[in-house]
């Protein structure tokens, strides 16, 4: 017997924000694998199991849900956001084609959500709301040589930039260097959004310009986005801006 | 008294897909616009309005909810997917922006949704697992030369490319010249997912190379999502491949 492994997408972090699909994919499973504060999230019953493990196991808590999916039971790995994004649904895929044959034959199925990119700009305006990207600054799993490559590529192309896993302990300094980088294409007056906690109770936005943007504004929870030369901020009294990009590019709107 | 205007995002299609905040936004508002197939997916009350509008008069659709809500009413504006991107939530903005001053004053606010990417992705397993963007093929609002300067900087830099608005009934034949620019940046092999109604019962995932993509298996609600060089496909017997982008760059997975 084969079982099924579920890897499910928790948004943001409100459960206002969980999707229902996500919300009947955590009743159906039986043993829920995960970083810590994720399944702390969750509100299981006394028949389901859960097991954490550290932010920087991905690859091992993987191959650890397929083996107990292998052995006929119901698995799930549980992601904030989306698990598709930077998440642990590409870890999964990793695992099953490096692992055994048989692991190819478990039923195996993404949960998508809210990913934090979506949630911080429906908080900010639409920023969003004009081609963009989404690029992580973690240069654990790839060169940062890259990194800066494709944030001079993505600005001078005229793509909004979504910065994820923009600081962390042991990379304090590279989102000062990314805005480095960035200050080097886009002018000074470009809108910066720093997106925390967005939808919960602890929920922190901040909007700056890139001149003055810097690491020290960030931490690991928070998703940064920086505009193109066409991202505009609209002042309103006794609230906070709206921060969009418009849907045209080089014309006004029609 | 001024009233408010909410942007809701109604997910890719399935009810499963849309969040509880949105259900909630919904129940709230009195006065709803959208695109008529939007409206069709809500289950409204007798004490609530819906005044459909067609898919290309978005400012217009804007400036009506806007007028509405400054009158004092509870207006709504839906979108599939998340209203962010590439749909409602800019074009409020642009209104806003434009209008008169006391537009500046009505309470605004955006409901994120899954957007089709995301939903797409989790079927076919984790594309957008590395550096991605997201690109409207659309030049009703954009130079076209714009569109193809970031397709080949998005491919040259490693980016995995979601384009959205693929093709049009005006548009039929763009989609093609798009996949002759990847083809001169990509290898043949490179996977090319079409993502259509994702998670709903008509749903259609084709997976082709590169090399045999063409705008024939597209339409309107489609969304293509375009490998990065190391975007892989994993073979699995009796069920669909995987694809996935890992989410290291230029060596193995750890």
């Amino acid at each position: 017997m084969s079982g099924r492994l579920t890897v499910i997408g928790l948004g943001p972090g409100s459960a206002a924000q969980v999707t229902p699909q996500a919300s009947a994919a955590i009743a159906e499973a039986s043993f829920f694998y995960g970083y810590k504060p994720y399944l702390d999230r969750l509100d299981l019953r006394a028949d389901q199991t859960r097991i954490a493990s550290d932010n920087r196991e991905e690859l091992a808590r993987a191959r650890e849900a397929l083996k107990k999916a292998a052995e006929g039971h119901a698995a799930a790995i549980v992601s904030g956001g989306d698990p598709g994004v930077f998440a642990m649904a590409a870890a999964v895929c990793e695992a099953i084609e490096a692992g055994p044959p048989q692991w190819r034959d478990i039923e195996f199925a993404v949960v998508p959500g809210v990913t934090a990119m979506l949630a911080v700009a429906a908080r900010a305006g639409a920023p969003l709301g004009h081609d963009f990207c989404a690029v992580s600054l973690s240069d654990n799993l790839k060169p940062w040589a890259i990194i800066e490559r494709r944030l001079k590529a993505a600005a001078e192309a005229g793509f909004v930039i979504a910065l994820y896993n923009p600081v962390s302990r042991a990379r304090p300094k590279q989102l000062d260097t990314a805005f480095d980088i960035l200050r080097g294409v886009l002018p000074a007056a470009t809108p910066v959004i720093f997106g925390r906690a967005a939808g919960r109770p602890d929920e922190r936005i901040d909007i700056r310009r890139l001149a003055e943007a810097g690491a020290g504004m960030a931490d690991m929870a928070t998703c940064v986005i920086v505009g193109s030369t066409e991202t505009r901020t609209i002042d309103r009294n006794g609230r906070p801006p709206l921060v969009y990009s418009p849907r045209s590019w080089g014309r006004p709107a029609q």
